[in-house]
């Protein structure tokens, strides 16, 4: 099978950890035992998240020099080099030596009308006061909004539309390499309107998980499966009624609310990789990750099919 | 033609200037478009050098968290994402959108037992006073060489031995790709000594010229160009009797002392290259690309025959 494996951001570092890069390679270490045998048995496509990274290069910037900070484009491209190189290297060291690797840089297009700009919601970076926020604002045009007590940057996060090196990623994956790819939902990218039609970054985040759907399914994959906390994706979420989906389908699942942090675009993306494949996209934990991939563990969305749930 | 070209630091960004985001696109801009009739007649890789962006990710760790500051291992994978990035999108925009592009992360294996480790040479890094450089080096175990009034960090420059990513490399380069790997000299890595030969990353600086030639040799490059400052390597540099040497071998320049931080490098990976190959190599300026290529500009370097001198 060709399988897509999306690492959420928590295998790379947990809540309340420090940002070194130890701990994020022993993150790593404990997702590549995961990953292992599976690149045994499958041929194997592995993206990630890059949120709390690309925060801490925002952080470094800001303590050097603020009014150099690099654009989100940039920041994005440098954190699918460390990630990248850290899950190369650690997979790597748990496979044969033949086995071939390539982490590749990836630029995905996203619309300039998209709607998500309209209405920017993802936060990034560090936190400021009302004063600093309103000057940086002033000086640098970025839209800030509260959170909690203190204002932080907002941006766009539109949809995905294309990812650049779907070829070179075919190619890879058709000699038997192991391509790590679209970390970070892909760098931010969108044609500048005009004749010339050049391809510039953008001051955005695109969703990891949505990215990984649209990666999944230009390769064709046979199994698209998201990596996270949650062992499973539950209805009631938190209430007496909790109860976690084993099986379910696009028809299924559509009306039913999931949290627009963090389950909700998973949920939207196994759907959308399900009904337009017919193949089968899976949510649930690392630790999981072969029982998963067996059908025995995690939420599988289907294209058809009613909901079945577990206890 | 399959051509290797290996971008000086200076095509990226020019001594004195600031580092931003914008200055460096601007100058990658200007390489893109001495590379672009390249890649539309030839088969084309390009390598990069990363010095002041790793310099800068460096003063960024340490305006931010000092004592979390990155190995260099991991700052090298962060400058292989931002400047690729770069290179990939400027160089995209001139080329039609049906020519595939590909920036690969690229791990290069150097020798535990290298002397470079002996003797640590090479500046990375902020400039510290007596008392804190004697202080970090107590804590981190980090060499300190006095660089000016000031004092540096000093790291080994071993020889690279291996490309990681050489295979994937040749494939999409049979497909037509423009690959962009080998960044910053690649990524320093070692197989840690024991029964399990774990590949760890090093904290060390892989020359760029070096690695290049190596990438340029297992890809069986028909040409090699080195980019830098100068026109073509000189003999007498500064002296009323300097020259430019045109055609040269690597019989002919035996012997012959070229700066070790800057020129010394390059000849030896141009002799090494054509003498294992026995193809040609070149040293030139970005803006004659075109007619180093053809063999009317630069320092052309070949298996046999004596050095001609230009005037």
């Amino acid at each position: 099978m060709r399988i897509v494996v999306a690492l959420g951001g928590n295998a790379l570092l947990k809540r309340g950890e420090p940002m070194t890069a130890e701990v994020q390679r022993a993150n790593v270490k404990i997702a590549a035992e995961a990953l292992a045998p599976i690149a045994n048995e499958h041929q194997l496509v592995i993206s990630h998240g890059n949120g709390p990274q690309v925060g801490l290069l925002a952080l470094q910037g800001a303590a050097y020099k603020p009014e150099e900070a690099y654009p989100l484009d940039v920041l994005g491209a440098e954190t699918e080099g460390m990630i990248g190189y850290m899950i190369e290297q650690e997979l790597g060291n748990l496979l044969p030596f033949e086995v071939p690797f390539a982490t590749l840089l990836t630029m995905v297009e996203v619309d300039a009308g998209d709607p998500g700009f309209a209405n920017p919601t993802k936060f990034v970076g560090p936190v400021y006061g009302k004063a600093d926020a309103d000057r940086i604002a002033a000086e640098k045009g970025w839209v800030f909004k509260q959170d909690g007590e203190k204002w932080r940057r907002v941006v766009a996060s539109p949809v995905p539309k294309r990812i650049f090196e779907i070829r070179p990623i075919k190619w890879l994956l058709d000699h038997g390499t192991i391509v790590i790819c679209a970390g970070g939902g892909g760098i931010p990218t969108m044609y500048e309107p005009g004749a010339d039609r050049k391809l510039v970054g953008v001051e955005a985040v695109i969703d990891k998980d949505l990215c990984s759907e649209l990666l999944a399914r230009e390769l064709d994959a046979d199994l698209f499966v998201m990596l996270t906390d949650a062992e499973a994706v539950y209805i009631d979420w938190g209430k007496p009624t909790q109860k976690p989906i084993r099986r379910s389908s696009p028809a299924a699942l559509a009306g039913i609310q999931f949290a627009a942090g963090s389950m909700g675009p998973k949920v939207e993306a196994a759907c959308r990789f399900a009904a337009a494949t017919g193949n089968l996209a899976a949510i649930g934990a690392l630790k999981d990750l072969g029982r998963i991939i067996a059908g025995e563990a995690g939420t599988t969305v289907g294209p058809k099919g009613s909901t079945v749930y577990g206890s």
